[in-house]
């Protein structure tokens, strides 16, 4: 395995690469790498890719000035180790300055989907995401990207920026990764006490009694919407972010739910951990 | 040469292009074609551009609400007759709703150097052109693109964004094309009735005169900015919408020019035709 810091290092790297008509498939990450990374990581090499490329970047600005951008876990040695036996071909590390040298002054934003759930809760988090996924995009040039699901609404923005911008990269989607309890790895478990680790489960529990309740009949959003935000209160250790109930992939408020896709999404703090959780639910025509 | 409205046929036809390793290279127009526009055209075919793409599209992002969207010139097949006389081999002329279809969310914004001279006086405006450009080269992915100096503070965003968001596409300048008297080639000069066109002349002379008070020593951008506005103002026909002096690229404002390149940015209208022009003038370390 190859890595680069530098953009041109890459980019060297890859445009033989590219030249031979090898396919590309790419997984940005911000490092501390866990199952949900390494199962994008082997996506992109069992979906074809000649050459897999990772990106291990911890973006300051997709984080909130009183957010955990200096305290978001890092640890290259290990994630290097993890990349090697995932099978990444090349890894990128840029620093800082490599990224957002003095005088950057572009930024991507995608407004409407943005205004609800971490788009609400998280000022300029998104308008980050995508300005750093567009110059990933353009640094790496890959045929195929990979995203998680757990993080819904930034794939539903990737997903409209990448359509928006024309840009020549097929995004992809992988299911979430959950622990035996059903709780969604994150880098930002780590922040969890083995109490607060425990409790966290609520979030996926919650969840899947409220999908249930779909399953079962109900189409009130506001309705559903309770269900999520009884279940995260219902354990004491949890502090509610959101509970949304909204389309997607267009991230509407609903009156009513179906026919077609809902996103069923919470946030909530477990200590100083904000984790973040969703289902899908697809209601037919009824 | 070939036309192509839908961008999936436009890159059908470069894929190959791509594919055998030929250079591409692109002009970005709005149409209405003048010798300004042909003179790129035939920059990128003299630089090694084995395949010259060209588009036209008058972009209502970059518009505002009171300004000539709806009556900005248009002569597509005039511009087709010119387009293959310059030697393009495909021409991209996408309807509106193929460049922002329905659900359309995402913008592209340059700051700090868009907070003066045209990006003052028409707010929102460089949003449009670098949502358009990034599209475009998107696109067409190009290895060059081709934009002339008269639309200086365009270029400036243009380079600005396309290091920032790490654009693979270099992008070249060429110099201002102008009639005999001096006035900057412009698709708008068609609203000049033969009074105001006889008087827009002074934009240039003003130009070249302050010019010539820097090449004599002069070094106070005030005093320079007021022989700018004096220059237009002694115009009858002439209403001054801006006169700058700033530095080049980066579009500072200034006390004092110098040492370096700095930017004598003028916008005045002249009937209801708003006309731009400008020349950057180089000041050694004295």
């Amino acid at each position: 395995m190859e890595v680069f810091e530098r953009t041109a290092d890459l980019r060297g790297y890859l445009a033989p690469v590219r030249a031979q008509g090898r396919r590309i498939g790419f997984v940005p990450t911000m490092g501390f790498l866990h199952a949900g990374h390494l199962a994008l990581m082997r996506a992109a090499r069992s979906d074809g890719a000649d050459c897999v490329v990772a990106s291990i970047f911890v973006n300051p600005l997709q984080f909130g000035p009183r957010e955990d951008y200096r305290d978001y876990p890092r640890d290259l040695d290990k994630d290097k180790e993890l990349c090697m036996q995932a099978g990444v071909d090349a890894l990128f590390v840029p620093p800082v300055e490599e990224m957002y040298p003095r005088g950057f002054a572009t930024h991507v934003e995608v407004t409407g989907i943005t205004d609800v759930l971490c788009g609400r809760s998280r000022p300029g988090h998104f308008k980050g995401v995508a300005t750093v996924v567009v110059k990933l995009f353009n640094i790496a040039r890959p045929d195929c990207a990979y995203f998680g699901l757990k993080d819904a609404q930034q794939v539903a923005v990737i997903q409209r920026m990448t359509e928006d911008l024309n840009l020549p990269v097929e995004v992809k989607v992988h299911p979430t990764v959950r622990e035996k309890d059903g709780l969604a790895v994150s880098s930002r478990n780590i922040y969890l006490s083995p109490q607060e680790r425990q409790a966290a489960a609520v979030v996926y529990r919650t969840l899947e009694r409220t999908a249930e309740a779909v399953k079962k009949g109900e189409r009130h959003a506001e309705r559903l919407k309770k269900l999520l935000e009884d279940g995260i209160r219902s354990e004491q250790l949890s502090r509610l972010d959101y509970a949304e109930v909204v389309s997607w992939p267009d991230l509407r408020l609903l009156a009513q739910i179906g026919p077609g896709r809902t996103l069923l999404a919470v946030a909530a703090y477990f200590g100083t951990a904000r984790l973040i959780d969703n289902i899908i639910v697809d209601v037919g025509v009824e």
